[in-house]
């Protein structure tokens, strides 16, 4: 028999709409008008001033030709533009491309042809790096430049439009577009690229609706919650948390440079109440002088990812009135997907028990469907007993759609029908899964990737390198840092202060190992560099240098 | 130029999964196996039992022969077994169809026999009423007996299979299915049906777990929330709460009967911080004696639909430690699609101008996409003037799928694409929607829809009535109950005391007019009834009794 229940149900207007996380915006806006959505410095905007400048954006880049499918770019700071822009480009059809500004010129520039961008709304800070990345590109965009009161640097002169012009030449009124599916791109973010070139991950408004949602959730994220921009947007979108906020009718406090008198005085006089960071953040503010840190006036939740947060600082920071909440994820899944779901009873546990069950990343998050560890050859997930290694692997609606113009890696990235993160980990018996350590050569330096091999290719390309091995050597402050170990080429001299200046010309400063080891580099009997065997005598240099200097 | 964005970026099972509610328990058990689920009297029972049970469940179900698109009825009071019909009967594909247990045998015997019904799960209390029904009707289904420990009346003697037993004999480790697609049926609610017969509201998974979601943003239900179930599952399946509370792993503190002590008991000592209800609920509450009322150890969300909160009540509530949030919505909607969304400013004004602004409906949930008030003929928007009335309609991912086995009222229901509530109202200038009247002739009594056609057409059958009209009159108890206005036929006798008895042999209780008045019916020049005239009498009638009394 016909299952009855798929009878004359059809999907109509009335009862399917395309999910998006734009109208979480147009909600907010309609319902609380006068609620503050952005404090930026002495800049006050409310619900209904953000609504109508994103609308205003929206339409300023419809008439400027951006529509469906269309890449626009955003290199700017956490700014109230990057903001609008979340909201703005998606609002006349196109796609946001938000460039890490700490890249070098040739990536971004690798990026803007890769994205097939069509226009670049950049800082007047990082107006001189697009210019330089625009030099080496084909890519040819509508270049709009955002002139923050809040920068106080040099201006460089233009002739590109001013940003406050184009979005005043908008219709606040703008009949913005719905996605034609929801699973239309919403996003493109560009991963380090750890093997060849940077990969361009996909987003749609469906995973988007769902990660906003599912951070509120997962954070207990109250109506009315303040949130201080510690996290670079331009990280997977702020992991989501700009259409977060407008789910919640939040506030969103702005924050240009990451510095702690700052981060102190907006956690004291705007009553955030929840922020993200790595775990260098909460460094620079726990180091902070006692005469920049402030009296909290209620509990703060933070957010933290990219590495483990050690047990002393996790101490100083509860001291200190913060509730930690360790996640992770990927570009690859809008951000955080897995959690560190804390157990109250935990927390009567000594404080090195609490920071072990901490620095594991956890579970799944409310809206991934699926999350394990898994055999990549054999597909089965492996034992739950905290030893065996695997992959871990994700399913779910908080997944990308795929790689950009690379069906290849799309295809790799997929196969078996799980997300392949690359990562490895083990499941411990109450199924927290806890990364071990990563088949992809990543060094993850205060929060930001780097890719071991782009730094090799960098250093291959110096006469002096015949072979040479980049590895994760952790650093106190930054959590780890690249360090590099070099066999000569003959009859070539070199030494650190050489190639450290190398490298500096030819990648963004936060890539350059901050150790060179000349000598002869330890390989397998069949000539496979032996990666693990240099990270342990990384290690035991750096614990050296740390216990001498203590 | 086609959209690069759509090129080689498809939908496979690593980034898509239809959105169900169900993961949210499997998550729940897995990340908290031990937190306490249900609370029920003397039983606790938590995460990972009330999963396994539901697997049992749903693998007993299949056992059985439930499959896709079968119906499962479930006669059952706000009890664990409730619960675990949210859950298993959608894992094996079937469909939840909840009885209102108030209903009388005639009408259940319709929704059986309508809804195709093939198992019914029955609490022994209601046994008695399920055979009156069976008797009545064409479906045969299977019989399951609940046998609840709390429940203290008289067992009827039974061959039918006992809900325990039946329970043990599935699997607790039933690998459950996820639906083929998130729209999908999950549940079948049957309205009042306030012209012709009951009408079948057919919910699907993705719209249950986008409610679901919704009601935990909305409510800002915090991880490890309390909720006490004064509201009936068996209305929209109680709000989706049943499925919110595993998406932050909370406590369901179940409820067999809406009566004062064991409501306060609960809030005193089960830390109860959320509950639904209609007003009545809080009156009953409120006139509980000082005896039974207890100090409440934190702040308690209510919850409350159905009709607006009175000041005097919400004065008392919020005196008694309760924050009062006005939803409104309907069957059709999963429930609540419209909240007060309530501004802290609002808070400093005087007690009656709160009472006013609390008594609008409000504006969309989150997860509702649209909500207007349109004239129905232009399905134009009326003038945002507090003054104009229109239809409120709906629009989006939480509005059912259609009506079963009815294509014409599905059709009608979803003119224009939005779907007609069939309530009349007005929008305010901030946007807040108000009802101002029912264009269905609904009485609502206690938080229970009554079909006032229905109470007429019974009142036809009998000899004595030529002419009848029943309308709402207030009630200070019940919010409203029916009224009816008779003329007599021909020589025919007749009091108020024979036709209630006439009413209650053939309607629920509920239904039966408090009170009769005798005498000629006004009509309109055309002949039609004028019911705005005798709701005003029924008004006055009552004024006059409460000033008499007091």
């Amino acid at each position: 028999m016909m299952n009855p229940y798929n009878t004359d149900l059809d999907r109509n207007p009335a009862n399917y709409q395309p999910l998006t996380p734009i109208g979480f915006l147009e909600r907010a806006a309609t319902v609380f008008p006068d609620h503050t959505a952005i404090v930026h410095g002495s800049l006050r905007r409310n619900y209904a001033d953000f609504y109508a400048r994103s609308r205003r954006l929206g339409s300023a880049l419809a008439q400027a030709g951006m529509g469906r499918g269309d890449t626009v770019s955003a290199l700017l700071a956490n700014t109230p533009a990057m903001l609008e822009c979340h909201y703005g480009v998606p609002m006349c059809g196109a796609v946001l491309h938000a460039i890490n500004t700490r890249l070098d010129a040739a990536i971004i520039a690798f990026q803007l042809d890769h994205a097939l961008s069509r226009l670049v709304i950049v800082d007047a800070e990082f107006l001189p790096l697009l210019n330089a990345a625009l030099e080496l590109c084909e890519a040819n965009p509508i270049v709009i430049v955002y002139d923050d009161a809040e920068f106080n640097g040099p201006r460089m002169p233009t002739a590109a439009m001013d940003y406050e012009d184009f979005v005043a030449g908008g219709d606040p009124d703008f009949a913005w577009l719905m996605p034609q599916d929801e699973w239309d791109a919403i996003a493109i973010s560009y991963t380090s690229g750890t093997t060849g070139d940077p990969k361009g991950v996909v987003t749609h408004h469906r995973g988007a609706y769902l990660l906003a949602q599912g951070n509120a959730l997962t954070a207990s994220m109250a109506k009315h919650s303040v949130y201080l921009w510690t996290l670079p947007m331009f990280h997977c979108n702020g992991w989501c948390f700009p259409w977060t906020l407008s789910a919640i009718i939040g506030t969103h406090v702005c924050l240009r440079q990451v510095r702690a008198e700052p981060i102190w005085a907006a956690l004291a006089d705007e009553g955030v109440t929840h922020l993200c960071g790595a775990p260098i953040v909460m460094s620079l503010m726990i180091s902070a002088p006692d005469t920049v840190k402030r009296d909290l006036p209620q509990p703060v939740q933070f957010f933290t990812a990219a590495a483990p947060p050690p047990e002393k600082l996790l101490a100083a920071m509860k001291d200190a009135g913060f509730d930690i909440t360790h996640l992770y994820g990927l570009t690859e899944t809008y951000g955080p997907a897995v959690v560190n779901d804390w157990h109250s009873a935990w927390s009567e546990l000594p404080s090195a028990e609490q920071a072990r069950l901490k620095s594991r990343q956890g579970v799944r998050y409310l809206p991934l469907e699926g999350l394990d560890v898994l055999d990549p050859e054999t597909m089965l997930p492996v034992s739950r007993d905290g030893q065996t290694m695997g992959e871990v692997m994700f399913r779910g609606n908080v997944v990308m759609k795929g790689y950009f113009r690379n069906p290849k890696a799309t295809r790799e990235a997929f196969t078996g029908g799980w997300f392949h993160s690359g990562d490895l980990g083990v499941v411990h018996p109450d199924g927290y899964i806890q990364l071990k350590d990563r088949s992809k050569d990543v060094i993850i330096s205060g929060g930001e990737n780097i890719s071991s091999i782009e730094v090799e290719e960098t250093l291959y390309r110096h006469d002096a390198v015949a072979v040479c091995a980049v590895v994760a050597m952790p650093d106190e402050k930054w959590g780890e840092t690249p360090c590099a170990f070099v066999e000569l080429a003959d009859g070539q001299v070199a030494d650190g202060d050489m190639l450290k200046v190398w490298c500096r010309d030819h990648l963004a400063h936060y890539k350059v190992p901050r150790r060179f080891v000349f000598g002869p580099i330890p390989r397998s009997s069949t000539g496979k560099i032996q990666k693990f065997a240099l990270r342990d005598q990384a290690r035991e240099m750096q614990d050296r240098r740390i216990s001498s200097l203590t």
